[in-house]
């Protein structure tokens, strides 16, 4: 076996030695965080998309090639699916492996024979350990790239193997090009996805080069009513981000502000009173998930990934059979927002 | 001369020399952040008082003594004005000379006089360098605490010097006793005081040992309005805060949510539009202060200190004579919103 990264000579601390395999912690000379080594392949990690707040200058001037296309912005987990010794597995943006996805996209199997090399992008949502359920669908993994080592394949060939393998990608929203000055084009996008609650959108320069994301004031709205009540377990700064990048999306769009106003209140109070509530019936602050699974051993995996966590800890597990399947409910805990509703609730005091 | 700081032996890390005096950075053992060693005097930090989230559970918990009065919460900023060298000196919490409250406090002299050794804790509003300008009256000093070296003198000592002395007293509220349960009146204190749009209470034990405060959610709302457009220069964690204690007090007191949320979401877009519009307008974020001075060098004193400040670029300075006093209308230009605005606008893209 070649454990690469000891030739590549990265400092053990940017390393996180998993079980059976090895994940880049932070970007280290050309490589990626989230890189994976594992026995004698290196999965890469998926470039950072960064963001713009504004569709006009930000496309300008962040996609240096003329044509560009425009893809919906899916809310829900990043996965790079490869195979590894005869066998699928998905990694999460960090390079761990995700053992939900790596049993549901093992159909990709066929894939990978005919494609050796190539890793397959996309988003994970729906009855997953980490979306929301649905009751509409099980899941569903939206293709947004292709990667070959640290190349995101070029729009025409992603084309074709999406087409080929009949593969569900992100919605396609249209291929521009800057010198025709799609402007009017892209806002009318931006007010179409963001009326349908779309995330946003992913502007790709056509060679997959470039990439920048535009998110829409609708979505930014609805992550603020999804995390609220788990206020304290929210990275620094999520919420300010979120309504000062949905105000620069109203002013630049001329939106109904007043209309914008009612949503963002009571995006934030109907969360939080949510959780309040809950504590103060339950106990704790809780996110109910569920999964349906093929293997036991696959939901054994899940459940011990979760159980790593600091932040949250898993409750109230529920499994039943369903067909061949096994179903499963379970709840994650916030802690820190538990523990800070239960002290504030029960009179402690805080230095500001 | 005494350094009495010296004496002491605090490490010089935690010290910041100023012009002809010294401060102390941060607490340390039994010294507090904002102490001043000015000449041979010693001015104490005054006490961090702590934030209760729920009334009566917070009282019951933080409050040992049975006895505690009940004051209004000023929104303005805390000084603490002393005699040293028979001259009169206003310092920041931080233990900064503050010179428009100096000048402006020289009153008190008489009352050091009689007095020595007393230190005078009160908020200044209105027309000072701190605080939004007002028409209805030039500036005021509410008095909430004398000290006495390190001590908060008790509640009866301090109604009897306000009384003799004429001094502004903070809104008085009442006295109470936690043996009497009094928390029926005190809901409605808190509600009245939300009605009336103050900043909230400040709950003290009558010996002057103990204190708490409670912040409304119309003072958390204004708070929100008056600094989102700043977003970027405001403390981490600012609005989330706001945002979570208001909910909790709503929570507490059953308060009509819808209104709220309409409340909380013209807050935030409001505040940030208007902000939006200024860059777009002037290049810049800024904030708009007047204050009125007796003496050329009081101003000169109170730009000089503003001028340090790498958070802020004072501009805008525009000066006139009205009868004895001189008034000066300045601008503070707040660098981090002002340069992030900037960029976003015209196309820059992060990294999340």
């Amino acid at each position: 076996m070649l454990f690469s990264y000891r030739i590549m000579a990265i400092p053990s601390k940017k390393l996180a030695k998993e079980d059976g395999y090895t994940r880049l912690k932070d970007d280290f000379k050309g490589y990626l965080a989230g890189t994976v080594f594992f026995k004698n392949t290196i999965i890469h990690g998926y470039p950072h998309i960064k963001r713009i707040f504004t569709l006009e200058e930000g496309i300008k001037r962040n996609i240096k090639e003329d044509g560009f296309s425009v893809e919906e912005k899916i809310d829900g987990y990043n996965v790079r699916v490869a195979m590894v010794g005869g066998e699928v597995f998905a990694f999460t943006r960090a390079g761990k492996i995700e053992p939900y996805a790596s049993e549901k996209l093992s159909f990709l199997k066929e894939f990978f024979k005919e494609n050796p090399g190539i890793v397959v992008c996309g988003e994970m949502v729906g009855n997953t350990p980490f979306t929301p359920p649905t009751d509409g669908f099980d899941f569903r993994f939206y293709v947004f790239d292709f990667m070959k080592e640290k190349t995101i394949l070029p729009f025409d060939e992603k084309q074709k193997l999406i087409k080929e393998y009949n593969l569900l990608q992100v919605p396609f929203l249209g291929k521009f090009r800057k010198s025709e000055e799609p402007w009017k084009k892209l806002r009318e996008i931006a007010s179409f996805l963001n009326k349908g609650k779309s995330e946003g959108m992913v502007i790709k320069a056509l060679s997959g080069k470039e990439a920048v994301k535009y998110v829409t004031p609708n979505a930014d709205i609805e992550d603020i009513r999804q995390n609220a009540r788990f206020v304290f377990d929210m990275p620094v700064g999520f919420f300010n981000q979120r309504v000062f990048r949905s105000a620069l999306f109203l002013e630049e769009f001329g939106m109904d502000v007043e209309e914008y106003k009612k949503r963002l209140g009571d995006a934030f109070y109907s969360s939080l009173l949510e959780g309040i509530k809950q504590l103060k019936k339950e106990g704790v602050v809780r996110e109910e998930f569920r999964v349906f699974v093929e293997k036991e051993e696959t939901w054994n995996a899940i459940y011990s990934v979760l159980k790593k966590s600091k932040e949250i800890e898993i409750s109230d597990v529920y499994k039943w059979k369903e067909g061949n399947r096994i179903g499963v409910r379970f709840s994650k805990i916030y802690r820190k927002t538990t523990e800070k509703l239960r002290r504030f609730l029960s009179g402690y005091a805080i230095q500001d």
